[in-house]
């Protein structure tokens, strides 16, 4: 059966579908309508829900499994649902969410496997043992988060996949410049978005938690540093310690983007340059994969709010 | 007897006096000389050693306490000292380097009494707790170190003057805006530069700790919060844990000059606006007192490089 | 009875209030709307009046006072009125638009009294004589005029409530830092905003005057100082006039902000943070009066477009 | 006889020259010497004077006329001087600074008839009064005052000769665009700068004066304006008065550059245009004349450090 | 008959025009209506058309003639049209898209006279040839293409008209400086937005075209010059081409605005400067033109975002 | 025998070296000494030679081949060279400049092959034929000359190691992300800098060429892909043309930095970042191979002067 994203433009279609949005706004002509976002794996479209009545309004709220029957139309060149109409999914049939949500394109348990076959890499005693504590406190969380609420890598296993795929080009790297220290890239490949997992609320409706307002995904990962060290009796103020947390805090690269240090140290000044590399690959990726060649994407926010064009060829 | 800064230009003088930077520079004729600073409890003067040889430059290094003998001088509208003998006090002679040590205008007891009282107005018991454990902890340093390496209160005990001042400046607008939370502004007076006991060297020959460089003190006071949670069975997740680390660690007020995150949160602006109004009065007074009314003084660099006249009235 | 913003959500209701705004806007399907901001002493709420004739957008305009019968809703987490009944007050209703209008918290003749107070404190005689000159020349607009057209201080008798606020913070101020020049900061608060008298039209419905546009209010009051300064016969280039104007001119703080010079005068400096303080503590003050702890503001303008969360404590 | 700038690479001479900037610096042996600034009509050359005793820095100040030997060399790229002997000039001998001073190519003059005719197109009455009165009240300042201290028209008569040049450029475009009105550009033209007479201190060793620095021509100019007003009896918040104070607060064209307000009006754009125009040739020209075709001038401070190319063709 | 922009508020017309745009939006309503931009050679105006058949979308597409009958509204203090009946123009009707465009306000065969005129006075041959031969090759495409999609001069034979306008002023210019090298200024005068009429579309509907978006009119041109000299047998790396070059790669004058080098020599600054004030004085006037005396234009997106005001005089 | 950088500190020496720069400047006592810096292949070294005679400033030029007796000493934290005794090289001495000359650390054969590997994946005709023509026309001046001035790659052979290093990761980066073309990728890497064999002079002593200045690498190539489209008549404005110009035409990544165009293209973002990356590794490991674990480097100007720290570990 066709998925949301493979249906042809004016293709009618029923199929079961996840609520990952439901905004209420209201129509200019006084009543409530509800912009709704539906998703499953191969991704997601809007549709309006127009004369929302209150009790729909509590119905079919984000994270709710629903039918859906419909047209996919066109709007401003974005591909939209012309909804026609709309159930909840009843005990009986597939209304997990996490059936409909995008994944990581590689399975969990390969991500596992790559990431524990690098810690082999960390031969630094106080990092190895700071990284298996880390990830074993969080392990499930970490591979089931997104990378970020919107931009890159927001999907469930996004975090994950974002640092395996961080991983594999570190080792290229390593292989090239041959004074990089493997241990400390790797290491902080692993845990630089760690605090995800503690700024965000989880997969689903993904949202900012109070802890992630007021403090931030670097500075809490920095915490859990802290905290695993005195649970390890490790001295937090070593040198190596250190510059673990140094590669960790400055992977934002500027000031403005919210590191509290630049990058001081070669390795940290390298993650920071994956970490882009790859959060910008998946950006351009996710929008150039919507649109057909000869044709400019959306303009991309986490991309200074460039378009970019597909080529003919 | 006069001190350094209380000399008459041209007047010559022998007393003795800390040696607060030694550097050695070559002369465009190839030889060396070294570049001092003199200090004494009324400030510091710059002063050149031409011709110095390896033995002399290994002697009088930063730290020690030397018996100079000299005439105060202008260069280029700066006082500066001329040189005729230099030789290292005995241990018979008043040799210790606290004796010149600028210092704090308020005694060190009137200031912890100062700090103890406000303690009482913390009336939230995490924060109470979490200040009173950080204070106790850090005593010493916290009022001997200087609250930075140049620029506003760079001399012992500068960090808890500044911190008093502050506290002072907070009573006030705490009575003017009956809603401000003054428990939660008094700790983060108290508290928002206490990383910086582990940032700095100490108050003589101030230097950028490794910590320092790879950290920062506001992360670093972030840590040790951290690290008094866990020692007092807070939960540093808890809402109020969370509100206290905010407002220190945005107390910058903008990520470029270094805070993780801006303020959000009504006390973190308002303690970020005292700490920025205490410490540009300190530093345009510390130049203004150098030079007479109806002059400019140099330019400050942490005023945006500017200058400032002082009126004739 | 209940004011405008004392309603409870859903809660109907019927009373006199003041029309703030009233802007014609045309809706998607071509026909017209008024997009209304009503205001009571309590504050203000935004309501929409669908398919508006010629003749109603011609009688609700902004400054009228009527009765208005509605609902109190929510839409998009901002309160709003959802209009049933409208009518123009009538002659022997209470139709004064000053009724309803904001008011400073403090009353006039008390701001008046603090003032004339702190005039005693006016030591140079050249600064003293100015600013009674030019505060009796305005004393009808200084404690009538708002502050700003919107932002901090947008409210009948705000000039005066901000400078009053200022003046209280400035007293604390000079009480800690003795080599402050009393007389110049205070003479400086009052006058620093004194131009708005010129620059706005008046405390209802307050736009931009032509010369408030192509003038501004920093060089308006410069204007009235100087044609003080002939009808007193006060030589305007004598030091203390020029320092006085300087203070003024200065206290945006940043040429970006509209100052033609930076500040190269203590006291300037000190005016503007304290000018800055007290706008940026009201902005704040204001948008978190209308939330509940555990909330977010919307974001506010003239603070860099930031939220802000009030704590659950 | 040959000028100063018109003497050969190492070409030995004797002649009288202006002082124009003697600085008083320490050389790294520890000695002092002085850094003129040589000058006549053709230009300024720097020399340095060697071990300079007390009463030759007291007896050498700029201002002053010498009779100097020497030898034209080059340093670093630039022409210098090398001082063989230098005395001062006798009663007898040329010693009237005015004779060595580099003037405006076009004479007094011509300039002064050059206005006065420009003044019959100013058809505002208002406009045309408030400039008579003006140039009258200052115009022995007005012809012999440079336009600044350094930068662009950096000599006696500089003022009036960027006036003049700004003229011929605002009558040719007056032409092309017959939408602007050409009263209002030239009245903005005339007076633009006509605040620098108070900024500065004279056409010799040109300093800021306490008015420049702590007000500024931009704001003195627009308090002569007010003053002319009193004066005429003309309402200065008239809408004219207003647009001709805008045009000429405005010419700085951003706030970062120092003018309280952005031009808001064609013809205020229009002025900005032109002074920057006209200021960015005769800074780029007065650095081209100093190379030969091939070469590259020093950088220049007033065009954003750029330096130029002067083409060989 | 009167045209679009002659109509008085609430004329009731009809009248032949020019579809300049027509995009198709979807109201709150869920139904399509199509935002026209209407035009005629005085200019154009939007008008909405609500209810929009698929039919209808795509027989009034840009680009086509209609009879339009409606009133003509205001919006939010713009000029609109209502549309009451709208049909394509006929084959017997004057349905010649060209009709109704926006024209120079000069004629074509007198801006080609004048640029003709103007290659006299480049006196340098390589420089010579290298116009002729590009003004011969795109001579058609210089004469109809805008200088831009939007802002200033955005109509047919716009580019023409830029240039016309530019050689002008470049000429008073000329007279002024004697320095300035007019060969040189002309050449680039004449060539620097050539590019153009390969960066665009044409005159109607004007779009970026694929080479526009990817290299941009500046790069565009520099490849149109570099085989101008191969087929003419001009070595493109001479002095005086690469000068010519230079003053076109520069002409805008800042990188942030796209110029791959900034300007270093005289005439590539003055060209700049010309250029600006050229497109500044369009916008302004474009804007203007539409107000009355008394009020401010729209905000202006060229300008930096600001409006202005046309005084009452 | 021991090479220059792998003298030890005190070390007295004398060896064959290649003058790599030689400064006249004139000390402070008005003698005229020479600022060299010497060169062998371990890398380079200053060494002040004082008192220098016109005729001694005439024989050390830049180019120079010297036998050079001295001793390796430290100044301010940088390795310098006192000169004792310094002679020409005679005609039998190896008096050849390439004997001393930094070269990339892969042999010249070695980086020829890697390259005419990569063009077999260059599969579209078109890119395929461009590379190889360009390639062919500048293959002595692409594998001989630096990538910079100075900065990163400033050594002969540098431009081309440089390419050679970023295909490698590029090569890696199409393995992880298989919607990149790396045809385009390599393409675009292979030619991105080959204008700098026009920019600048050559490997010895480089220099900008007037070229480079008034033209600068990046337009510079896109004119050599014009050129070589016209001999090898291939249409210039066909998409994968446009394509490929626009990916070298926006590696710089931003129009501040000099890029005409910013990356609107995958392969264009990808091939910034890349180029980014390996510039940035070089310089990072250029001055960190000049220090010991925990030590700081120098300020590092093209890493926006940030200093890097060496772990100690």
């Amino acid at each position: 059966m066709k998925k949301l994203r493979e249906l042809a433009i004016d293709e009618a279609f029923e199929m079961f579908v996840l609520v990952k949005q439901a905004d209420v706004r209201m129509a200019k002509n006084g009543k409530k309508f509800i912009a709704f976002t539906f998703q499953d794996t191969s991704g997601s479209i809007d549709g309006k829900f127009w004369d929302a009545s209150e009790e729909e309004i509590k119905r079919f709220v984000a994270g709710s499994v629903v039918m859906l029957g419909g047209k996919r139309e066109v709007y401003q060149s974005n591909p939209q649902i012309k909804i026609l109409h709309l159930r909840l999914a009843t005990e009986e049939e597939p209304n997990s969410p996490s059936l409909y949500m995008e994944k990581a394109p590689i399975q969990r348990e390969e991500m596992m496997e790559e990431i524990n076959q690098t810690i082999f890499d960390i031969t630094n005693a106080n990092w190895n043992r700071i990284v298996r504590h880390l990830l074993t406190q969080y392990q499930t969380e970490f591979f089931e988060f997104p990378a970020a609420k919107r931009n890159h890598h927001a999907f469930a296993g996004g975090l994950a996949y974002h640092t395996v795929s961080m991983l594999r080009i570190a080792k290229s790297i390593c292989k090239e410049y041959p004074e990089l220290n493997p241990a400390l890239l790797y290491s902080g490949v692993i845990l630089h978005d760690l605090g995800k997992v503690i700024e965000l609320s989880g997969p689903i409706s993904t949202e900012y938690t109070l802890a992630g307002n007021l403090v931030g995904h670097i500075v809490l990962v920095n915490e859990e540093i802290t905290k695993a060290c005195q649970t390890l009796k490790i001295d937090d103020h070593s040198e190596d310690v250190l510059v673990l947390k140094h590669v960790i805090l400055a992977h934002h690269g500027l000031l403005e983007y919210g590191s509290p240090v630049r990058p001081k140290i070669l390795e940290a000044e390298v993650l920071h340059q994956i970490d882009n590399l790859d959060a910008s690959i998946q950006m351009m990726l996710g929008s150039l994969k919507q649109i057909e060649p000869g044709d400019y994407t959306e303009r991309i926010f986490g991309m200074d709010n460039r378009n970019f064009y597909l080529p003919r060829m």
